[in-house]
């Protein structure tokens, strides 16, 4: 027991947090639901581990203008700089070239696990959190782009979101590479200036296309009183880039024949206009129009595209912190980032993927009542009426018995009393307590409290008729029979949550 | 692509390694399984992240006498420092001690989870591995510790290693406290010294009695020159600990009166005696003779323990790398660790619990041949025969319907020719692959070849009764009847399969 002066303050540091049981349930229920889909489409785990090389990795990181800012780095004995991973793509990107000759390519693989942001923490905003990712190596076409799109709407749909609640949205960097080449941003020197038109694009959605046009140009300055440096295009150039965010038409149709008159004359531009048209058809043929969009408006954050670029959005309301109905958004995304090996390699290394924000998607999910662990049934608790080596040997016999028969059972081990004893089991969501005291030991019998019976609530149940008789709320039973007695009770709760299930 | 002066080198750093999918398979089963144990047993999970203020953690790591040694730690940007967690333990007194109120007590919790160790690495020894942890807090008897027992037995069965194969040794802390009490090392002013002792005993394994008596007196020189400074103790008190450490008698009443013999007239150690007494009482009771065993050479590294420690360990031979058969040994372990929580807190939070090595259990699993994960099969390979975007639809099609059916299926997204095709859909274990020509394509047909048939080697077949007829290795079916063809071939491989396995 620590004196007060030498305790120490038991706490995290910001931006992490501690996972519960509902959490931790509900994250593996959904990752089992993703891992299925992934594993459909032939896809393979791979996990590299949370140290790296920091040179390894590289300076990747969205919104991050400082090299090294962002990422948790510290250097190892030898004096060489290693980082935590701040995503998974980057590592991915270092274990392909690593393992280049073994490897069967093209390369599906996936991988779900933690990174780590160095950043200011916020609402939603964690230093470490996990991303579900998958990707493809060595597939230079298209089609692999429209595969990541089709996996994604089935990830949505495998999680319960019905149709129409969701849509996979699908830019090509090529073709806004086209419009940047258009208005003289080609070039080496002004990969800065091309950065700061991306980010600015990609703040559509948050600042709307007024926000946009002020980022475009001289800059912004927000309700706060902070002020955004903009990209200081002219009148002629801002309309340009916003012509083309705004192409989006009716139909996937329409929206590529808007495309195309926006890159007239850039081959650039052209090109992607033409992979835009391909990913289109392989996602109709499929059966995936309507679920897969062709959307202007996408450009995500991150420098290394090269190519498609797709986000998940989940398009229904949710109320946020204050009050507002706005659109859910995104839950994950990716492209085509066909240089990312190639920095290892000297040859060039096609990849695509797409990450999956789980904490995100998670919310989302819980919003939607689709990551109910309810199913989860306490422990039978086996109260502790004696202390004696005996009867705690009686006790001790009955939870193995129970856990035997595949029963989650526990004796209960704190301070003794009957009051804080049934106050446990009720904190732990016991569907009953065993209880032994010297009478029913002589008797070779046990009382079995059915705890749920006790607090039912009948009133909640509409429908009376599939509401069976009341069962007793304590059953003496004799002590071998204790297995068989208990999964009667466990079997009764279970027609009952059925029924109200039904009934609700 | 990088130019050979900008390449970057794809390498990691030592004592980090990627994890393959046959590694990921056969650890998700192990984890599922013990996963199911500590469920069965009323545990609940908890997870805390990867970073802690590193004055929460405090410094229990084995065998590290420098302060900070062996941990990665690195400064926040307001100046106070961070650690990658060593171990669960110290995250979970944290995480209870910060949530102390509304936990349920006692709290039976269990995590799985990397830990970090910055130490030079060695065969089998990594600096990021994973351990699986259970444990009790609030209970004060030693009810907890043989709970911990006995599940840890549980574990050892549910993933499949026979009774016989696995020993659960446990010992108590406070006898060899006793026993240090009796020859003059009690005291704070003698804690390094106990520690020195500890360490030597826990070498018993490793260097036998003769060994650790030079441990436990001048010191020892080993075979590579290496000399290690001993505790210096006198022959009398070197004769009394190793009387401790070889009290274990065939049977555990004999072992309890060799231990009371030896702690004659020493309160503390009396009381631990009576305390392995009862563990022994109670795992007797619930039928774990023999399972659970009390073993005084068991002191586990850790100085923190405060009562009962425990080892789980695999008995069975194995060759090691020098091609000797050694008995495998530990894969797991833990105790009662009283002082912990309440580091951080102005109350005594009693508490016990164990870990188990992930991937060292992995290791032993995978010598029984109990992480088979053959059952896995390889994707449907669509094959690419043409690539215009209607044809390449119709393959889109294809896979789309076989995964809708719940067949693993992916089109082939690789360079042209037949050759790679065949040769990357066998690298992925396919068992078939679809063909569709142009001329299949206008007859609406495809090309189902069957690449288990194909390789199949009868010779290996001891039973020939029980084998059925050769299929045909390639068969026209049409394209409406894709997935039903698909599905028959599979179920035939699947019947091969379980006969192939009768008649081995």
């Amino acid at each position: 027991m620590a004196t007060k002066a030498d305790r120490v303050k038991a706490r995290l540091p910001r931006g992490f947090v501690d996972r519960v049981p509902e959490d931790l349930r509900a994250a593996e229920k959904m990752i089992a639901e993703i891992r299925k889909v992934y594993e459909l489409y032939g896809f393979e785990p791979v996990e590299t581990p949370l140290i790296e090389y920091t040179d390894a990795l590289g300076k990747f990181l969205p919104d991050q203008d400082r090299p090294n800012e962002g990422v948790f780095s510290f250097q190892d004995d030898d004096e060489q700089w290693l980082s935590l991973r701040y995503d998974l793509t980057a590592p991915l990107a270092r274990y392909v070239a690593e393992n280049f000759e073994s490897i069967p390519k093209p390369y599906r693989s996936y991988r779900a696990g933690w990174v780590f942001r160095n950043e200011k923490p916020g609402p939603g905003r964690f230093r470490q959190f996990m991303q579900f990712d998958a990707d493809t190596v060595g597939a230079p076409s298209v089609s692999a782009d429209a595969e990541m799109c089709m996996m994604m709407a089935d990830v949505m749909e495998a999680l319960g979101i019905k149709r129409g609640d969701y849509v996979i949205r699908v830019n090509n960097r090529k073709v806004l590479d086209g419009v940047l080449e258009a208005i003289g941003l080609d070039g080496d020197e002004n990969s800065g200036k091309r950065l700061v038109v991306l980010r600015a694009i990609d703040k559509l959605d948050k600042f709307g296309p007024d926000g946009v046009r002020e980022l475009l140009g001289k800059g912004r300055l927000d309700e706060s009183g902070d002020y955004t440096k903009g990209a200081g295009l002219d009148e002629a150039a801002i309309a340009k880039v916003i012509d083309f965010t705004s192409a989006g038409g009716a139909t996937g149709g329409e929206t590529i024949a808007n495309l195309e008159r926006v890159v007239t004359g850039n081959d650039k531009g052209v090109e992607g206009v033409v992979e835009l048209t391909t990913i289109e058809a392989l996602c109709s043929a499929a059966g995936y129009e309507g679920r897969v969009k062709i959307d202007p408006s996408v450009v995500r954050g991150l420098e290394y595209y090269t190519g498609p670029v797709f986000e998940a959005e989940l398009t229904f309301d949710v109320t946020n912190e204050k009050g507002e109905k706005v659109v859910f958004g995104s839950v994950g995304g990716g492209g085509r980032y066909d240089g990312l090996v190639s920095r290892f390699r000297s040859e060039p290394v096609p990849a695509t993927g797409f990450s999956i924000g789980v904490s995100r998607l998670m919310t989302a999910l819980t919003n939607l009542g689709k990551l109910d662990t309810s199913d989860n049934i306490g422990p039978v608790v086996v109260l502790v009426m004696d202390r004696d080596t005996v009867s705690l040997g009686r006790y001790q016999k009955m939870v193995s018995d129970l856990r035997q028969a595949g029963i989650r059972a526990e004796m209960y081990l704190g301070g003794s009393g009957m009051k804080p004893q049934m106050k446990y089991a009720d904190r732990r969501g016991a569907p009953c307590v065993i209880i032994q005291g010297s009478q029913e030991r002589d008797n070779g019998e046990v009382q079995i409290k059915d705890l749920i019976e006790g607090a039912r609530l009948s009133a909640e149940i509409e429908d009376n008729v599939t509401w069976r008789e009341g069962r007793p709320a304590q059953i003496t039973a004799k002590e071998s029979d204790l297995v068989t007695e208990v999964r009667k009770i466990l079997e009764a709760q279970a027609e009952d949550r059925a029924n109200a299930a039904k009934a609700v």
